[in-house]
C-alpha cells in the first residue's frame, strides 16, 4: 500500500461507509460525534488481531481478517448483553501489502457490520514495519441493570453454552495441516457468527445470572465467571456439544474430544448461568434465540474451582491457553 | 514480558487502575460498562503509536511513550471541544521486552491521565512478533451544538494557534542527532502538552468555528480545514509563534524556520478559526485559558488552498507529511 498514501487510503475506506443519522460527526474529523441512546448505559471493548499472532496470512484469506478483527469485538459486546452499535477501525499497514488486502479487509468487516447494523464511525490508518495489524475498538448499549457481568454466578444455577465447542480449534489445525481445509469447522475459525443476539436476548429477558464469551476456550471462560462469582463450575463432560467435524478431527489425531474441545480457543460462544427462578424467562429467551441451539453442560456448586465430570469420575478442567503463553494460537 | 503470562500482566495493570463510579463495570470482563453524561454527546477516537513509525525506543523512554500514546487522543477530543472521560488501551508487547519498560509505559500513561482526570476503563493486551505497539481509544463528552468540526470556517474568519510550532520537529531531529537532547523542544517532542482545557473553552464559549489539531502539522491542518470548509487560508509567515529553540535548531541546520515549523508535525497545538461576530466570545474563552499564549497567525478567504504570505510575496503552503508517506517522523 506504500504506493497509495495515507489520505487517498483513508478516502478509498470512507467512501464505502454508510453512517446511520445517529452519528453527528463521522470519519473525516479529529473523532466522531455520536448521539447517544436515552437510559441506555455505554458499553466499549477493544480486541487487535495481529499476524502472527492471531491469523497466518499463509491460509487465513483478508475478507476472514476483517471478519474475525469486528467478530471478536462483537462477541465481547454479546458477552455483555449489549447492542453493537458502532465501531472505529485502527488499521496498521506493512508497506508491502496490497491494495486489494485492504480492500479484502474491509470486505469481510464491512459485511458483518451489515449483518448487525454496526456503522464503521472513524479509526486512524499506519504503517507498520512489521505485522499486519486491524485493532477494533466496538461499542454498543445495554439497559440500566441489564449487563451480563461475570460475578453473578451462584450455587444451584444451571450452565449453558451456545452453538458447537471445538471448531474453531479443529478448524485452525486443519487450515495448519492444509488437509481438508474444508467444512463447518473450518468456516467458524474462518469466520465466526458472534452471539449478539443471544446475549441480547437473555439480557434484555434479564434470563442469566453471569455471561461470558469463550474466545479463550471454555475451559478459560468456565474458570474466569467461577472465579469472579466465587463459586465452583462442575462441567459434564459428556454433555459437551462438541461439532461432529471437530470430534472427527480430534478423534483422528488421537486427541480426547472433550478435553480438546474444552481447552481450544476461537469458539466465540457464549457461556452462562442461569438461576432456577430465572428459568422461565431463560425460556422466553430462548424462544427469541431462532435456530440457536443451546446446550446445558453443568452447573454451579459451592466452593472454587473448575471440574470436568466423565464416566471416570471427576478431573480438574484442562488448562486453556493465554494469547501471551502461547502465540500459535488466538 | 514472555516469563509473565497474560492475566498476570493484567491484574498487574488493573491493579493500579482507580475508576470514577461512573464506571459501572470497569476492567476484568468481557466490557467496560459506563454511565453516560445526561444531555451530551458521545466523542471518540483512535490513534496508535507503533514503534519504529511514531518513535524510536533508542531515544524516547518508555514513559514518553506512554504519555504520547494517550496525550495524541486527548489532543483529537480536544481539537472537537470534548471533555475526555475514559480510555481503553490496546498493548501489543514484544516478547523480549522488560516488564519495567511495560510499567514506564504505564507510568508516563496514567500520570496523564490523571492529570486530565481521564479513566482507564479496559483495553486489551497482546502479543507481538514485531514492533512495541500501544494503541488507545479515547472517549469524552460535547455539548449539543458544541462540537468543533473543521468545516465550520467562513471568508473573514481569523486565524489562531495555540502555544508555539516547529518544537515537535526540532526536539525529533536533536533527538535523532543525539546532540542538545535537552530542552523545551525535546520535551515537547517527548511529553506533548494536548490542549484540552483551551479546546473545552473554545467549545463551551462558541467562539471558534472550525478547529484541528496539529498532529500531523500547520501547514496539512490548514489544508484540512480549508478543504472542508471551501475556503482559502492565509497564513502570515511572520507571525507564525515559533519556539526559540525549535527556531534555533532550524536555523542552525539552514532550514527557512517558517517553512520547517509550518511543514513539521508532532505540535499537538490547535489551530482554530474565529468569526468576527464571535470576537466578544473568544475573548471570554481567552480569559479561561489561563497561561496559554494563543496568536493570530492569518485569515479566511475565498477560494480554495493554503498560503503561505512572507516578505516576498506569497506561496503556496510546503507540503506536510503523511505519516504513511513518510515513516521518519510521526
Amino acid at each position: 500500500v506504500s504506493d497509495l498514501g495515507e489520505h487517498a487510503l483513508i478516502e478509498r475506506i470512507t467512501a464505502r461507509l454508510s453512517l446511520p443519522p445517529w452519528v453527528i460527526v463521522g470519519p473525516g474529523d479529529d473523532a466522531a460525534v455520536l448521539e447517544p441512546v436515552r437510559g441506555a448505559l455505554d458499553v466499549l471493548t477493544t480486541d487487535a488481531q495481529v499476524e502472527g499472532i492471531h491469523f497466518d496470512r499463509r491460509f487465513v484469506p483478508a475478507d476472514a481478517i476483517g471478519h474475525r478483527a469486528l467478530a471478536v469485538n462483537l462477541s465481547d459486546l454479546a458477552a455483555m448483553g449489549a447492542e453493537p452499535r458502532a465501531v472505529l477501525l485502527s488499521l496498521m499497514l506493512p508497506g508491502a501489502l496490497a491494495v486489494s488486502d485492504v480492500d479484502g479487509i474491509l470486505d469481510g468487516l464491512l459485511a458483518l457490520a451489515a449483518e448487525h447494523r454496526v456503522a464503521v464511525i472513524g479509526g486512524n490508518i499506519t504503517r507498520s514495519p512489521g505485522p499486519l495489524i486491524v485493532d477494533v475498538t466496538a461499542t454498543g448499549v445495554v439497559g440500566r441493570r441489564r449487563a451480563l457481568t461475570r460475578s453473578g454466578a451462584r450455587p444451584g444455577d444451571e450452565v449453558y453454552v451456545t452453538g458447537s465447542l471445538g471448531n474453531g480449534l479443529a478448524g485452525l489445525r486443519a487450515l495448519q495441516a492444509q488437509t481438508a481445509a474444508d467444512g463447518p469447522h473450518v468456516s467458524h475459525y474462518l469466520r465466526p457468527a458472534p452471539r449478539v443476539r443471544a446475549g441480547l436476548m437473555l439480557s434484555r429477558n434479564r434470563a442469566a445470572s453471569a455471561c461470558m464469551d469463550l474466545s479463550d476456550g471454555l475451559a478459560d471462560a468456565a474458570r474466569q465467571i467461577a472465579a469472579a462469582s466465587s463459586v465452583r463450575m462442575v462441567i459434564d463432560a459428556a454433555a459437551l456439544p462438541i461439532g461432529p467435524e471437530a470430534r472427527g478431527w480430534f478423534e483422528t489425531h488421537g486427541q480426547n474430544p472433550a478435553l480438546a474441545a474444552a481447552a481450544g480457543g476461537d469458539d466465540y460462544e457464549l457461556l452462562f448461568t442461569v438461576r432456577p427462578s430465572q428459568r422461565g424467562r431463560f425460556r422466553g429467551a430462548l424462544r427469541l434465540m431462532r435456530d440457536l441451539p443451546i446446550t446445558r453442560i453443568g452447573s454451579v456448586a459451592k466452593g472454587t474451582g473448575v471440574v470436568l465430570r466423565g464416566p471416570d469420575g471427576e478431573r480438574p478442567m484442562p488448562a486453556g491457553f493465554e494469547h501471551f503463553a502461547d502465540g500459535t494460537a488466538d
